[in-house]
């Protein structure tokens, strides 16, 4: 098994701020990208939090991802904004569209935040609970490099395009943040390490196969969409509306960006605190949840409700600290003294 | 094999305004439904089009759907209005929900329906291409009766809550319209009848198996959600969506309402034609779907966009006329003479 140190929370953004704050990035932004970059590894998202920050910092470093740039109003409607992103860190841009998103939808009970020429944003879902936790609902989505073939098809020429949605629920939050593809390649890759098979097919084998098998899928990369043909049209529309909306770059355009850099977004938020039914919103979310909870299930399973899992992770993390595989802890706490 | 005639579209829709008229439907009101219900079976939709039409008629007899009702605006901010259905048709509330988000976009960039106490909006994606025709964006989802069980339960929760995506796209429309369910119980239905498996998993047997087998699944009632543990959460969202934004009723409640009626939606539509970009957007999407077309695909395969078989089904229908089951004509046909 790997050795896996677990680093507590404060320490793992401070070191983070530290490291930002020597690769170039003004305080303020480095305190916001480390507190992001934090949360999602609290939040048990490790693969877009604590294993990603080394890779987001050597993408400063080669200039596809500028610290202090800031997004660009290029156009406006009462409740719908063009931005370019400057090709800031994704992250921040982000928080400040869905932030924007919020405020739009304040003034018109909708808003929406289209975002041009950003970078990764980690884990979509981070800007749910953001918005959530403010009493909005939230929809966003992204494009990415193609990383799955089509419905029939057996090469990549879709993202796997994550799509949010969010509604606050108990001081907490419900959150959906699906990539449509059925596994990740972060997954699979943990699966092959582990040397066990996905719960279900995760994509085709190099003769067509449909299989379970992490290698398989990971040398063919013909990773499966989720629900066939259904995850894969979704995947196109996504694409196609993060690209018209934000007139920015379509997946194939960023895939001939090597590396991964100028993605495409959309930010939508509604106001809930200005429907009539405001008071009554969170018993009937309740309702929904307890008859859902209510379901007969199998022997050796339980049903859960978006996001519910984070907060186990999140408290377990906040009291353990956050585990992390030695190697990648060290190499992190390299950058604290390259140049 | 069962009797199949085709039937003309212009008789057909003479045929389903006569009726109209004659079970209580004021004249331009007839006119509309019938050319819904006429226009999804052109469209080859014949599950939400002529072969539901006979049920639709049951259902106003009865006292459930109102001919003549007209949604009521409950509440209005800028950009978002909630709308009570009011228990009208479901077809004339969806058209004039979609016609109001496109007004509310218009003057805002972004507008949204949220629409309670309606009726069966028959098949989501006409609004899609009533929208996208207007050169808008169209985002719009339904809840439903319970009919898909949580993933890992046995009983169903959910409902197969279907989302509808919609872009202009060269004169026509890309058209996602995609229930939470891999399988529709209508499709599964006629591979039952044909004899024939499902291409993928469509669902469990009694003992939990997953199979691709309709009638055991039509035994069990446990269908597949699309991408598993993904269709099913995404499922559980719209129907808190669909609830919190209109006032409505939920799936749980909905599933008591027998038979199913007061369903609650949401219409988001986004104005093209006021982006910066708006003159370019066509050519954007030409290029992201002439690179989605130069898939490599396995020997009998074709990438195929969402929407685009409707435009074979379409062309074929309007030269032949549509195909009915005689069995169903024949019903339909009874409704000209029955009080």
């Amino acid at each position: 098994m790997t050795d896996t140190v677990r680093i507590p929370a404060s320490k793992m953004k401070d070191v983070f701020c530290s490291i930002l704050s020597k690769h170039g990035f003004e305080k303020d932004r480095a305190d916001t990208c480390a507190e992001i970059f934090t949360a999602n590894s609290i939040d048990g998202v490790y693969t877009h939090g604590v294993n990603r920050f080394f890779l987001f910092v050597k993408l400063v470093k080669k200039g596809f991802v500028f610290p202090n740039h800031d997004p660009i109003t290029v156009h406006t409607t009462n409740a719908l904004e063009q931005w370019d992103g400057n090709l800031a860190p994704g992250v921040l841009n982000a928080v400040k569209a869905t932030d924007r998103a919020m405020e739009l939808a304040k003034n018109n009970g909708i808003g929406c935040v289209a975002l041009s020429n950003t970078n990764h944003w980690m884990r979509g879902g981070y800007y749910g609970w953001q918005a959530a936790k403010s009493n909005f609902v939230f929809i966003g989505w992204t494009n990415t490099i193609a990383n799955m073939p089509a419905w029939g098809a057996t090469d990549a020429k879709l993202g796997n395009n994550p799509l949010v949605i969010a509604v606050p629920f108990n001081g907490e939050s419900i959150v959906m943040d699906m990539a449509m593809s059925q596994f990740s390649y972060g997954s699979m890759e943990l699966a092959k390490l582990k040397g066990e098979q996905l719960s279900v097919d995760g994509g085709f084998d190099k003769n067509g196969n449909a299989t379970k098998d992490p290698s398989a899928i990971l040398e063919s990369r013909r990773v499966m969409p989720a629900g066939y043909w259904k995850g894969a049209g979704l995947s196109l529309l996504l694409d196609i509306l993060s690209v018209i909306l934000s007139d920015g770059q379509s997946v194939k355009e960023i895939t001939e960006n090597k590396p991964e850099h100028g993605l495409s977004k959309v930010f939508i938020a509604i106001n809930l605190q200005q429907l009539k039914n405001y008071n009554g919103i969170q018993a009937c979310i309740n309702n929904i949840i307890d008859d859902y909870k209510q379901s007969a299930v199998e022997s050796d399973r339980k049903v859960v409700y978006p996001g519910e899992r984070v907060l186990i992770d999140r408290e377990r993390n906040l009291r353990e600290g956050i585990p992390v595989v030695k190697k990648v802890w060290d190499e992190i706490e390299t950058l604290l003294y390259l140049e």
